[in-house]
Formats: C-alpha cells, sequence, structure tokens
C-alpha cells in the first residue's frame, strides 16, 4: 500500500466535504466567484511542509504549492464552472440554485486539487516537483455569452503556464467503472464545435399547410438534422459526429394555430480534424445547410448558418511515461478509445506541448453501469473514486 | 348599382379609418378591452333611423341595432382578438405592441360589422330585419391560457343568439382574390385540434451519443411530427392535415453540449369528424404516439401526449339562400372546397341551426396571389375588400 493510498484515503472525508459544499452552489461560466472564495479559504500557514503563491488571471485561480527551490513545475488543472441543467438527484446536497448544477463532476475536480494542496503541506508526501494548481474558469459551453472564450484559452495566454514542464487532467466519467484510469496517446476528445441554424420562413395559418416545406420554420429546422448527418457521414471513417441540442420554434400553445416564420436549431458537431480539415469542413456545413434548405423549400426559406468552434482537440503526449508512473504505485491504467468529448484543457496542454513538455488527459472511473451520464438532470457521480484521482496526481508530483 | 353598394362605398374611408385604429392596437383572447370601448363610442344618438341596445356578456359585446317592432333577428359576427406574432409590414399604422398583431384580419371583421351599424342608424338602407352583432372576444387559440374556452362558446351559452333566426359570418381571406365571396353547403372549416407531446428521456452528454435515440428528448420530439403523420393518413381521403406548430427543446447556445433530457412538441391536427369519430382519434393519437416513443427509444423514454380540442367544425346551413340573395344584388358568390381552417363561429351557428335558424359562414376575397398568408408577420390583405363584405351584410340585412 503506497504512501498515495494512504494519504488518498485519508483525505477523502475531507474531499467529500468540499465536492459537497461545492456542489451545493453551482455557478455557471465567468461566474465561479463563490468557488474561487471557496479555494482562497484553504492557506498554508497551518501547515509547514509547503507554502502557498496565490495568482488571479482572467481565466481563473492559480494556487502554487512549493515545496522547495528549483523544482520543475508540474501543473494540475480542475475546472469550475456548473451547467444549466436543473439538478433532479434528489440528494441531501443538491444544487440550491435552480435550473443550475455541477451535472459534469467539475466539483469533484475542485476538491482533489485542492486535495493535491493539502496533502503536499501537511507533508503526507514529498513532491519532487512545484505544483502548479490551475482552477479554471468557464470549461463548458465555449461560443456562449457573456464571453465566448473559454477560462484554458485565457490560462494559456496570459503566462499561466510559464515553465511547467508537464501538465495533467484527471477528469471523472461517471460511466466508466470505479477503479481504474483511462487514457491513450495521441487524440482523446475532439474538437467540440456548434452549428447554429436560424430559419426564416413564410410561415402561415396551419391550414393552409398543403406546401408546409417551403413555409414552416419548423418543419425546414427539423431537416437541418438529416442535413448535418448527410454532410458528416461520408466522413464517418473519421470518427466524427453530430447530435442535435436545441430547437426553439413557436410559443407553445399560444401559437398552436401557426406555422411558425422562425426557427433555431442547434447541432453539436465534433470532430478530430487538425486545423485546416476543421475549417475546411465548417465552411461546407455552412455552405450546403443553406443550399440544402433553399432547395427543400423551394427557394421560399434561407438559413443563416453560424458554426462556433468549440475547444480544439485534446491530444496526449506523454502517456507511457504517465502510465508507468502510476502502475508503479499499483494503479491500474487501462487504455482507452477516443471519445468526442471537448474539453478545453487542450488549449493548456498545446501550450505546454509546444514548449517542449508532457501533456495527459485522462478519465477517473467514477460509477459505471448504471451510473446516469454526464450532462443529465440525474447525474450522480460516485464520489468516492476522488481517492483515486488523488492518489494519481500525489504518485505523478513524487515521480 | 345596388344602394347596397353605394352605402358600402359611402362608408369604405370610415371602414378603412376604424380598421387602422384596431390594427395598431391590437389586443390578444380574453384581453380585448381597448377594442370594445373603440366599439362602443359608435352610438346611435347622433342618427334617426335606429336605436342601439348594449350587452356585455363574458363572450364579447353584443350591439342590437333596432329599426322596427316585431322584425325578425339576424345577427352578424366579428371577431376581436389579435395573434402573438410579430407585425413585419413596414406599414404606417401598423401594431404598436411588440410581439401581437391583428394576423388574421379581425381588424377588418370589426370595422366591417361597425359598418353595418352605422349605415343602418344612417338610414343608408332599410333592414327588414333586427340585427345583432356579435363582437365577439377570444377566437384565436382555443385551449389557451387565460381562459381555455373560446368566446363563441360563451356566447352561445350565455343567450346572447337566444331569437336569433338567421346567422352570418364573413370572414376575410387574402389568399382569394378581391372581388367575389366564397363558401359552401356543409363543411366548410375543421375541428382545430391541437396534439401537444412532452418528452421526457435521460438526456445526455454530446460525446455520448451512440444511442441517442433513446436519450436525446429532442430527437424523439423531432420524430413526433411523422408518427402522427402515420397516424393519420390513412384517413386522408377523409380530409384530415396535421402540421408541427412548436418545438421546445435546450436552451440554445447555453446548452450546446447537452443532449436534452425534455422537449416540448406542438401541432395541429384538423378534421371534419364527427364527435364520436373525432374522440376516438383523440383517444388513437395519445396511445398510439406514447406507445411509438417508447418503442422508438427502446422504453428509454416517454411521452405525455395531450389532445386539446378546438373549436367544433363549422357546418353551414342555407348556403343556397344566402348565395341567392346576394347574387340578385349582383354579388359574385363562388362554390370553395370546405378547407381545414377552424373558427368558433361554429359553436354560434351550431346553436343557431338547432334552433332551426339558417348559419353560413363564407369568405371575403382579400387579396389573391402574392399576398401574404393569414397568421404570418407580413399579412396584409387588401382592406378595399370591406366594401364588398359591407354590401353583402347590408343586402343579407335587408332580404
Amino acid at each position: 500500500m503506497s504512501i498515495y493510498f494512504e494519504a488518498a484515503a485519508n483525505l477523502l472525508p475531507w474531499m467529500i466535504e468540499m465536492r459537497r459544499q461545492v456542489h451545493a452552489h453551482p455557478e455557471v461560466r465567468w461566474s465561479e466567484e463563490g468557488t474561487i472564495m471557496l479555494i482562497k479559504q484553504l492557506n498554508s500557514s497551518s501547515y509547514s511542509h509547503a507554502s502557498f503563491l496565490h495568482h488571479d488571471y482572467q481565466g481563473g485561480f492559480v494556487l502554487d504549492v512549493i515545496s522547495g527551490i528549483d523544482l520543475p513545475i508540474m501543473a494540475f488543472r480542475a475546472d469550475l464552472d456548473a451547467l444549466p441543467i436543473q439538478e433532479e438527484t434528489g440528494l441531501p446536497f443538491a444544487s440550491q440554485v435552480p435550473g443550475v448544477s455541477h451535472a459534469c463532476g467539475h466539483d469533484l475536480h475542485i476538491a482533489m486539487v485542492l486535495g493535491v494542496a493539502r496533502a503536499v503541506a501537511a507533508g503526507l508526501v514529498k513532491p519532487t516537483h512545484n505544483l502548479r494548481l490551475l482552477f479554471q474558469r468557464a470549461e463548458e459551453n465555449p461560443g456562449a455569452p457573456p464571453d465566448p472564450n473559454s477560462g484554458g484559452y485565457y490560462l494559456a495566454q496570459e503566462g499561466a503556464l510559464i515553465g511547467v514542464t508537464k501538465l495533467y487532467v484527471l477528469h471523472v466519467l461517471s460511466t466508466l467503472k470505479t477503479g481504474s484510469i483511462y487514457s491513450c496517446e495521441g487524440p482523446i476528445m475532439g474538437n467540440s464545435d456548434r452549428v447554429c441554424v436560424k430559419i426564416k420562413a413564410l410561415g402561415g395559418h396551419v391550414a393552409h399547410n398543403a406546401d408546409a416545406r417551403d413555409v414552416n420554420a419548423l418543419r425546414i429546422a427539423s431537416e437541418c438534422i438529416p442535413m448535418l448527418e448527410a454532410i458528416v457521414n461520408p466522413l464517418a471513417g473519421r470518427n466524427i459526429s453530430c447530435e442535435p441540442t436545441g430547437l426553439i420554434a413557436g410559443k407553445g400553445q399560444s401559437s398552436s394555430n401557426i406555422m411558425p416564420s422562425e426557427a433555431e436549431a442547434w447541432l453539436a458537431c465534433r470532430t478530430y480534424l487538425g486545423a485546416d480539415e476543421r475549417t475546411a469542413l465548417h465552411e461546407g456545413i455552412k455552405r450546403q445547410i443553406s443550399g440544402n434548405v433553399a432547395r427543400y423549400s423551394n427557394n421560399r426559406a434561407s438559413a443563416e448558418v453560424t458554426v462556433i468552434p468549440g475547444h480544439p482537440a485534446t491530444i496526449n503526449h506523454g502517456f507511457a511515461g504517465f502510465k508507468s508512473t502510476l502502475e508503479a504505485s499499483g494503479i491500474a491504467v487501462l487504455d482507452k478509445a477516443p471519445e468526442l468529448g471537448g474539453d478545453d484543457a487542450s488549449h493548456l496542454g498545446n501550450y505546454v506541448v509546444q514548449q517542449g513538455g508532457e501533456f495527459v488527459y485522462a478519465f477517473i472511473g467514477a460509477g459505471g453501469e448504471g451510473f446516469a451520464d454526464h450532462h443529465t438532470p440525474q447525474f450522480n457521480p460516485d464520489e468516492s473514486a476522488m481517492q483515486l484521482g488523488l492518489e494519481a496526481y500525489l504518485a505523478l508530483a513524487c515521480s
């Protein structure tokens, strides 16, 4: 039984307490003030084994945990923001904010990375690195107001990673079984791009629907789902997926005798394409959906198609070393096929790799079969998985 | 040239002025107070040829125009309410209320029926009937808040039609050429029923969309359009139509990485079926859509299906007499195939016919090719068509 395991087991109850505090008070992107205040309450004055340095950036809050002079800098990342989802778990520590919840597990990430600071400051482990703990704002929904950029983008721009030679990011995944860590070399997550299609049509009285496909903006917007699939499917061997995420048309009952003249459809479009191919796909989507809508509606409706680039693909460099370090401490690391989630840790990782460093993004199993997916009202990951996450971070810090 | 033509031509400028006043200040169902106040400003004190009696009902305002003792009572109907549509005509007298407009021509109906009162009171014509002018609230969107019932339903219940032997309702139609009146014997418009489908699904992260049709409420709600069509199409020989009017899922950009767990679809379902067959169809829709959603989603999503009965079908009794009266005055009356609009004049008409009277609902051409359809932001009927409407009402009043 490693000292990392013992330290993590020791701190699990404290991490659970911290996680539940954060969970009850979720804050959406670019409004994470309360969460940052809570993080800042952990200070080093009551400990003798490390000193803490605080840095406020636009992209988030950075806590340096200094264990010695001239140690190399290793960074870990926790994301701070919650999602616009009404929690329906019924948990005693459920979100107290209507319509907002930590439905992606960022609350667990915060508690784990805080656990690192506390374990080091209390002398439970002795790192071979000074640690830069990145508490990053606005990971979710790049492109959305009030600032389309993400926290990771800003942290990389602001120099928060200068001098960092290794960056590791652990993300819980409720659909993977607790007890292992899962990752791979190279691309692990995709470009998380969004397509917004605004249809403008003539509309009309529902009784006059003989030429509905020409004039009913809702009917036309519904067709955008198969239209995007038709564009993307020929590229399917390249691991591309698209999925509708929103559609707004009409005003419910109060307009229930009207064929809407406007509709807005939102679709996710996720790929591993590099910058040039990605841009070409976006241009193709804009051109083809506009053309398809015109043809479908006999030139009586039009589509304004916007592609909002999300996070770039997340690409690992250094998985072999990451894996051997963890396995040497008795932690199971399983190979995982890449998936088309997206994370702005990619901005941070790209920066570190460009400077010659290493970057590994990995998932921590936090549930398994029967656990609700991320981004759902029932999301309720296995919080005991934080123990393995902290154990892994500590093993890396001491490697 | 008949005296009806002359009277109507004489009053057209006044009707246009009244219509534009109403048009600029539209009021949605059950909020027509300002419109009724405007109507009440027309009083008989300055005229010597008829006296006016005012009656306030829950269903609207009724103006009796009394020309003599013991004359039979003939009723005309004007509907008062506007629609929740943002006007985009750019007209100088366009709606001054954001998001609300007279996009169905009720403003023209009000001006025409007021024209009847003024023509009779001024002695321009000499009716053989006392006239009951029904200014009826809440014709649009039966089933919607704040009161699901319509104004016509209440007027019939409240006794506003007691003693009425003939009821005529003229409705402008912008897609028919100005200059003629169009109607038929028997059914002319349909049961204007609504179907609301609320989908509850698991939702999920957009990257986990391998089983999207099981969990994405938006994808499932979009399928309700073909599902309803599949139920209704086998009855197509019976003149049945369905059309989507609304779909709400997700929160646009702020939820653009989430497969929605909820979606609400609205569909219009219009038929000429009698009461029993209509009820059977509603039960079939509820049962089959619920079952289809369960099957489509592999029992992982559920649908709550509500059918909101709209106005009953509009069924004319007495078209031959109506037509011969108008043709005798030189007014062109063309046969029109029934269409699946809906109007709560059916409540009024059913009442009169049950009492042994006559009821004819007819369209006045008010535009033609190139004119925007009813219920659209660009709706702008030919207001000169009010002249023919008034001419017809006066010819009927004197028949």
